[in-house]
């Protein structure tokens, strides 16, 4: 992994310029400040670039500001997605919304949404911005979805997909796309990114359900269960639900109604694991996987593919 | 007033390219038509066409862009800050988060700020986005600024004339200025328009202070007397405090502990006539608009004048 260190050692290097902002008043750059300093695997900023090095040797200021852009972004929807979804735990620290308040919150991620538009027009590249305003776009679109689904008794498996790559994947896309068109890359190879980026989330976000109810606390930062007691319609669940027979359904229901969070985890986790959904999602993963790898094989570069490659491998073994 | 008409039907024929979007899910879309359809007095975007015809003859597609731009951010402002608030009522109709609720309206908002950048993306004018992007974070901030004096005892004139040129005049600023720019203006005309915006801003709000709390509901479109009861550190109650004597602020504290609502903005109202505090506000305002119709004198021009003036003229005599 030390292509994708030197990666993160340069986007952590320039970090403060983005965390230690000199506004008034303090109380509306604070919580912007911390969310940004409370880590994460940096995985988006990483990816574009690893995209740039596909096909430029040298990191510009431009690079470093798209990455600094994407990871505001990725941000920004965290502190407004845990308002909306009563989020308590963030990287294992408490929400924004949480240590402040919901109108902080709100007013905060509003700010960091103006401040990637800041990056975005100091890059000054108005097809990036189109972009990165249609994905944005897809992203809302993918959240309202997200917060239907909770209330739907049944979400299909392809409307669950659909609803991931709008949330998830058009990120990474975007992140892989613009960092290549920075980079210089013709406009086939940038759109192959993209595909590359919709594929990559696809895998990552059915990992990120996986872990959700497989994963360990301490690795994964937040509680354990969230979907489980959110009943959330991932492909995990979907693929359990579709295989219990009508006692086992049965079951489930009066373990909602009647028992402890921990009680009904537990219960689901195993019902998963005997109708092999846990499998089958990791499966499905690990199809996107391999699908990545034969993509990213077909892209011609200029550049360094290993940065890339280092990110792809260090996804598909993840724990957290 | 045959000039705003003008200006306001071409606005509206308009209309339906922002409100009558085709995206899906339906869900996330539906809230943004509602708040743009609630009408509102359009004089934001009315004035970044004024200052347009005060360069150009013929009405642009950028310009009727730029205003749309302008009438939707003005709008996101509104559906996040009235969460943040909570308030009821906008513009005789309940707010977004109260007919939804709020994770749809900071969802909507979030939505509504990337379509504003989609239209100033499409005009494809940096200087333009530059100059946005730094209005808004000011606007943030002001935001940030209002909601902290509520907890605050005393704040000065001088803070809250401030935080109301952060929070309502710089938009009306870029209004002015961003037409200018996009009708040709020289950079100096186009810094006046900006001043010019700032000074009719502040006039603006200190209008707005006074309709809150001696408007009248029907014409106001909201309940009278909130920032009376949220205890708003305006002008107007700033030269009301500072002209009571102990025994009057002792028994107006008393009135705030022990009386519904509809006595308490009875009292207060009584106590800013009695101070002369409405007279003062009123004539703050009307010291603005001297300097504003002062400003507008000595801007060069190659187009109509008549259409800013007609907008001031209609400011300086609202009722709403």
């Amino acid at each position: 992994m030390q292509k994708l260190k030197e990666i993160i050692a340069v986007f952590e290097s320039n970090l403060p310029s983005i965390t230690e902002q000199q506004g008034n008043p303090r109380e509306v750059y604070e919580p912007i400040s911390y969310i940004l300093k409370l880590g994460g695997k940096r995985i988006r900023p990483a990816m574009t670039i690893a995209a740039f090095k596909l096909y430029q040797d040298q990191i510009s200021d431009d690079i470093i500001k798209l990455a600094q852009a994407i990871e505001m972004f990725h941000n920004f929807t965290l502190m407004h997605d845990d308002i909306m979804d009563n989020s308590q735990l963030r990287r294992g620290q408490p929400t924004v919304h949480l240590k402040w308040d919901d109108a902080t919150a709100i007013l905060c991620g509003d700010l960091l949404q103006i401040e990637v538009y800041e990056k975005l027009t100091e890059i000054g590249n108005i097809e990036i911005l189109s972009l990165f305003n249609k994905m944005a776009r897809e992203l809302c679109e993918g959240q309202m979805n997200d917060m239907m689904f909770e209330s739907k008794k049944v979400v299909s498996n392809e409307e669950y997909l659909h609803m991931i790559r709008q949330k998830t994947a058009v990120l990474i896309g975007f992140s892989l796309q613009a960092g290549a068109i920075l980079g210089g890359a013709s406009n086939l190879e940038s759109m192959k990114l993209y595909d590359l980026g919709i594929s990559i989330g696809l895998s990552f976000q059915l990992m990120d359900d996986y872990l959700d109810s497989f994963g360990e606390k301490a690795k994964v930062g937040k509680k354990i269960g969230g979907d489980i007691l959110n009943k959330k319609k991932t492909f995990l669940w979907n693929e359990m639900w579709a295989n219990l027979d009508k006692k086992e359904i049965e079951a489930l229901n009066h373990v909602f109604e009647s028992s402890n969070d921990d009680k009904i985890i537990e219960f689901v986790k195993r019902k998963m694991q005997s109708t092999k959904a846990d499998k089958k999602t990791l499966e499905l993963a690990q199809d996107y996987t391999s699908n990545n790898h034969y993509i990213l094989d077909r892209i011609s570069n200029t550049g360094d593919k290993e940065y890339l490659k280092d990110i792809m491998t260090l996804l598909s073994k993840r724990e957290n």
